[in-house]
């Protein structure tokens, strides 16, 4: 299945993030409440995320929808 | 089941933008490519919706995700 370039960017911009908050994907994703193995195909943009997932994503990064969605360009 | 919040006040600010274009909600459903009774759903919070929806329809109303998600304080 072709990948959702919007999956791909919000991957990309999640893994940054987490990566600039020193957090390794397992920990994070336990923070989320995502599942560890879902992590890793979110990040890689393989998964379609809903907008209740993508708000615990972003909030626990310390974001908002708005700020995360402004700020790569969506 | 109980209904998402965010899914409650996405649905709420889509029929609003909506209606401010004067769309039917079933003409408006065509032009997102959402089926005429999933846009009923969404418009009513019963439906949490991914962030590819998300965008096409907020696309349809002229906006991005990030003023969509800011414009309702998320």
């Amino acid at each position: 299945m072709e990948k959702s370039q919007l999956a791909v960017k919000v991957g990309l911009e999640i893994r940054r993030l987490r990566r600039l908050k020193n957090r390794s994907q397992e920990d994070f994703a336990d923070d989320c409440g995502v599942h560890r193995t879902s992590m890793g195909a979110i990040e890689r943009g393989e998964r379609v995320i809903t907008i209740d997932t993508a708000k615990r994503v972003v909030s626990t990064l310390g974001i908002t929808l708005g700020e995360f969605f402004t700020g790569i360009g969506e």
